[in-house]
């Protein structure tokens, strides 16, 4: 299974539609465009709006009207990051192998570039997004809630917040600061595709699945992986005292961890309707990337 | 015209709506929720959801349903206030009366607490406004572009480097950063009481003349109010540097465009339909708040 390439079809789709997406109409707002092109440009595998094209390639629908979605997640994706390492949080200066927003254009625009990035991920979905009204509510939602303190913003809090706590439930704050977004992901390329209601739960169960792989993998990398590898500062998590998968249960016992939880993702791809080869590629790959 | 009083009953309807909002489910995200309640219950006028519902109300239509819409845009103004007062950007600790949000939870709180007050701003509008999904897309679709680079976010740009810039274009300026969530405000509140399209733009006109009334009015405020009448630190714009219309034209100059504006907004309200007591009344605070 680990021999199935990355789905680059569905990347390259991705990069190009983002990489035309302008902010500003020009004039004294150019720089902040910048900024919010500047990090969202910065590459990546782009995971999340690849999710949502490999769901949409699987029930068998075209992919080009999917792409203001998928680029909106890899959007929010970018803002979220862009927060993440500004110096009141993480204080990260390297993310996807680049010198972050706020080293590159200052705290201030960082923030606002961050913020930005968020709104106008809205107004893709809303503005570009084919479909009826119905479908971009549900689809809105579905983002929204997988956003505010339900989802990301909640997760980034219980983890600044966990250095303090003790023992955290390692589980639930994954499950919110990056599980979540990643079944938004598949769960947007479902409705998109046509599902709904209870069609959409095998695709939320696998989503929920491989968003735990991703993050046991990411905190096995934190303490294994050089900067290059990670495009990230290496050793921060657990330099800065927080609760990961490696402080909580060690580097072999994560790994079986690890191991663990690539098995149940297995498990929940067959139970998937149509052509799942693109699925099955991106769970290869996050549980690989420690290789 | 400015004895009228303030349109006290839709701030309690307002008031009332926000104070029973819970953000989190408990646990372990209390605290978050916390800092979120403390900004957005800190008080003031509550201009954007009062217009909101003074609008609905000049329809002739019933206030309670609107108020998600309404409350929403309360919800982005205290986050756009959040993040505005933090240390990167305006510095600021004190806002309506009380320190502000970094000063109380810490500046990685009152990151996330603002993020957080504009995704769960999305979800109040997604989940609980009533109406058909293509009204909800409509009031969206507005707050989003109002919100982005070509608003708040946009003008908050502008404002940051204006010291920078010498003379910038400030009606430019106050119409992103201040104008265009006003002018939001004032068109939901009309999607809310049945119109649409051509019809919205007489309210867009008011709602454009307002806006700058009330950044004129702020700018004389920023020199010639106490803090406590403001309810934040005054002098802060002048002392940044900041292009305001007093440094631009002198504190006479700006009293006489304030009274200009004053003039221009009041000659669009006759042109709305209904009942427009409400607005008047707005209309009238605004342009007093200096006395």
């Amino acid at each position: 299974m680990s021999d199935l390439p990355y789905p680059e079809h569905l990347r390259t789709l991705v990069e190009e539609y983002l990489e035309g997406l302008r902010f500003g109409a020009g004039g004294p707002m150019d720089r902040l465009g910048e900024a919010m092109r500047y990090s969202l440009l910065a590459g990546g595998k782009r995971i999340r709006p690849v999710l949502t094209l490999a769901t949409v390639e699987s029930l068998g629908r075209p992919l080009p009207p999917a792409l203001p979605t998928a680029a909106a997640l890899e959007l929010i994706h970018t803002y979220s990051l862009i927060h993440d390492d500004l110096p009141a949080i993480d204080n990260d200066d390297l993310r996807r192998g680049k010198p972050t927003c706020h080293v590159v254009f200052g705290e201030d625009v960082a923030i606002l570039a961050g913020d930005g990035l968020f709104a106008e991920a809205f107004s893709l979905i809303l503005e570009r997004q084919e479909g009826s009204a119905g479908l971009k509510v549900a689809i809105l939602a579905e983002i929204a809630r997988a956003t505010g303190v339900g989802g990301v913003v909640g997760g980034q809090y219980i983890d600044i917040t966990s250095s303090d706590a003790g023992i955290v439930d390692l589980r639930q704050m994954h499950a919110l600061k990056t599980g979540r977004l990643i079944e938004a992901a598949v769960v947007c390329g479902g409705l998109l595709g046509g599902l709904n209601g209870d069609s959409l739960r095998p695709y939320r169960a696998f989503a929920a699945e491989l968003g735990v792989l991703f993050q046991i993998v990411d905190d096995i990398l934190d303490v294994t992986g050089s900067d290059q590898q990670l495009g990230k500062t290496p050793g921060k998590d657990s330099q800065a005292g927080k609760a990961t998968y490696v402080t909580q249960f060690g580097l072999r016992r994560a790994r079986e961890l690890a191991d663990e939880a690539r098995v149940r993702t297995e498990v929940c791809l067959p139970r998937l309707s149509g052509r799942i080869t693109g699925l099955r590629a991106v769970t290869a790959y996050v549980a690989g990337r420690e290789s």
